[in-house]
């Protein structure tokens, strides 16, 4: 780890104003007073998907070293996930929705807002002592990181990072995740 | 593009020996007689997650400079897609199953060995006379693939090749896409 590489309050800002520049907010979706945050518009735009990739890439460049695995959550965390495995030469395990994984499994159940979904992991996905990134596109109440976090200890792995494209803060989405390293690129302030 | 770039017959091989020495193969999965490709064990490969996409990209080498998107298939074709559209920097499509797109979509319909699914895109994902690579895990009977054409050829996109990791030949999915340019990594005889 290299606390030097980390990225000034200015870097950040500049990240952050050039990514959500390329998000597509849809409001009152998929209810009145949401707005959905849609990252197909970074991605369809070539520019876009680079400057992403590029800036989930620069917050993480002081701890580098220290990832053996990244982990994307199925299935929009395996957008963001797998091009940052090649980037940094990583392995990539991806967590996916109750019965997709063809071998042998462990599951953990969460809470959605109305009744109960399930995420899996292989059982040799990950090897004790392995240090793992997990990757998603945004955080919102935290619920399927908590999730993921519980499967990846489990096998033994420990998590040394959670790393969003974007976090919606007033889903306070970090109380879930206290005591993990968090950085998401654009913060939005409401839900 | 460049006739020249074109693969040799040894070096194709070579790329299918290689790759296949990652994926693991389970018998009699998801039913007897049926042999389950497994791509997990490539990717949580740091080595075999690098040989996959470098052999996937040598495939379209010799026509990179005709393609303007890369689209990819929900889920798994987002794995093997987006890294190839972030090194070749070009853009990224989902294609996702119906009801997980935010904006306006067209959708297709596609056959299941029972009943019937649908895919979505986004109308504004592609651009009139853009060139588009389809991206997948796997080519099985070809039908989501299919589907997938349909929906770009909609929207005014050109199709230039369809790219998989995995082909099942004997569930003949190249009949289906007959006229267009296919491409994938180690072909298995069975289904």
């Amino acid at each position: 780890m290299n606390e030097a590489l980390k990225l000034s309050n200015e870097k950040r800002i500049e990240l952050a104003e050039k990514v959500d520049s390329y998000v597509r907010s849809i409001p009152d979706f998929p209810e009145p007073g949401i707005i959905f945050r849609d990252i197909t518009t970074v991605t369809q735009d070539a520019d876009g998907l680079q400057t992403a990739i590029d800036s989930m890439e620069q917050l993480i460049e002081w701890m580098k070293e220290d990832i053996d695995v990244i982990v994307g959550l199925e299935s929009r965390g395996f957008i963001f996930g797998m091009p940052i495995a090649r980037d940094l030469k990583k392995s990539f395990v991806p967590v996916r929705k109750k019965g997709k994984l063809p071998c042998d499994t462990i599951g953990q159940k969460y809470d959605l807002e109305y009744g109960q979904a399930e995420i899996e992991m292989h059982i040799d996905s990950i090897k004790p002592g392995q240090k793992v990134l997990i990757v998603d596109d945004l955080i919102a109440t935290g619920g399927t990181i908590e999730a993921a976090i519980k499967l990846i200890e489990q096998l033994g792995g420990e998590v040394v990072g959670c790393l969003f494209l974007l976090e919606l803060a007033g889903l306070n989405g970090r109380e879930k995740l206290k005591g993990y390293y968090v950085e998401s690129v654009v913060t939005y302030e409401g839900k």
